[in-house]
């Protein structure tokens, strides 16, 4: 990436699922040209990474690739030999992989702060979730606190923002936000497993299900899967 | 690394410079087995990299190497074709590299967390230092309190902890603990240039040789560099 500094208004963290690919639309509107970044860290299916490429080259926005040497255990995202949990509990399961928004933030930073770019946009959410604890306002709240005494452009008062617009709406109400923001979600991909098509089964195809049903809205995904049958 | 858990007391993240490879020495009489982790993040020489390995090498200590996907600009650490400056200030100098620790931290936490390991040590220290900001007390507590709430082991009640043991020494207290504990400084390495010899003029050098005379010890390296000619 050798664009020089201030050409992007912002940064979009992009993953392929249906927060991510709607933060992205939502954020371009009112801040044209971010750049969106796509994280290689070694996930079990490459499903997830064409989905967000696709987005990105159908909102028109550019995209910077980056690849995370990320441990290879710690996670059933990370360990195709682990069996992925087919229910949600309270406890955080074993999906959870070790640090992973803590590391995406923090390169996202470096870059931020490289090309002079102050804001970070990342579509965690607290609601219809997980679980996983990186995904909490308590967590954003922290991540800007350590930002501001950790950087350069923090101390001198004019902090990189980490900003998680969605993090307290629920499911249902991003896919509306999404909705009327023409968000390609049949591009989308929230599955864990990979594959065809999404299995149903895992705790994200039920995220998303739910959030569907309770938007009142057909899942686009769903409909192209049946019928390419 | 396909080492099981729990096999390592803690990781070091060691640079090749004075303060990690007394860290390193400090940490494994204390904690036997740490894990030395470097980061290969485009830095301007290969020297500092080398020293780190050969550091490790001496200690017994089993190293993980882990690249980083840095931005190319940003820094005159990363861009060779800016001039280092050549003396101390009481600004943040060019060479201070965008969130720098906040990656390496995040990095070695995301190892920590997945093996199970929980303990972090940093060699950053804040009163013979550049004035980077990711070197202060300040910031290791902002980052402590950050994985408390962001990481699965945090929420569970045991989080990761980054211990900077030399944070509050100066350059002359560190450089005697490590001359007690036998750190072989000649193989460290401090410029910012690379090259055969310390350029002797970056704040490195400079740093390190008021270290060395505070503590009223002569510089291994130099007195080997001196031999060499």
């Amino acid at each position: 990436m050798r664009k020089s500094r201030d050409t992007f208004s912002s940064i979009v963290l992009l993953s392929g699922g249906l927060d991510s690919a709607t933060l992205l639309y939502y954020v371009r509107r009112k801040f044209p040209e971010p750049l969106a970044m796509v994280f290689l860290y070694g996930q079990r299916h490459r499903r997830e990474l064409d989905s967000a490429l696709a987005v990105a080259r159908k909102a028109g926005v550019k995209v910077k690739k980056v690849k995370v040497p990320f441990p290879e255990v710690g996670s059933a995202l990370l360990q195709p030999e682990l069996k992925l949990p087919s229910r949600l509990t309270n406890k955080i399961p074993i999906t959870y992989v070790p640090a992973r928004n803590i590391v995406f933030l923090s390169l996202a930073l470096a870059y931020a702060e490289a090309y002079g770019i102050d804001k970070v946009f990342i579509g965690v959410n607290a609601i219809d979730y997980s679980g996983y604890p990186d995904c909490r306002p308590e967590f954003i709240r922290a991540f800007n606190r350590m930002i501001r005494v950790g950087t350069k452009a923090g101390v001198e008062g004019h902090p990189i923002k980490v900003i998680a617009p969605f993090v307290t709406l629920t499911k249902a109400e991003i896919i509306k936000i999404g909705t009327s923001l023409g968000v390609p979600y049949e591009l989308t991909w929230s599955c864990y497993a990979g594959g065809e098509r999404p299995c149903g089964r895992c705790d994200s195809c039920r995220l998303r299900a739910k959030g569907f049903r309770e938007a009142g809205i057909d899942d686009p995904l769903l409909s192209s899967a049946r019928r390419s049958v």
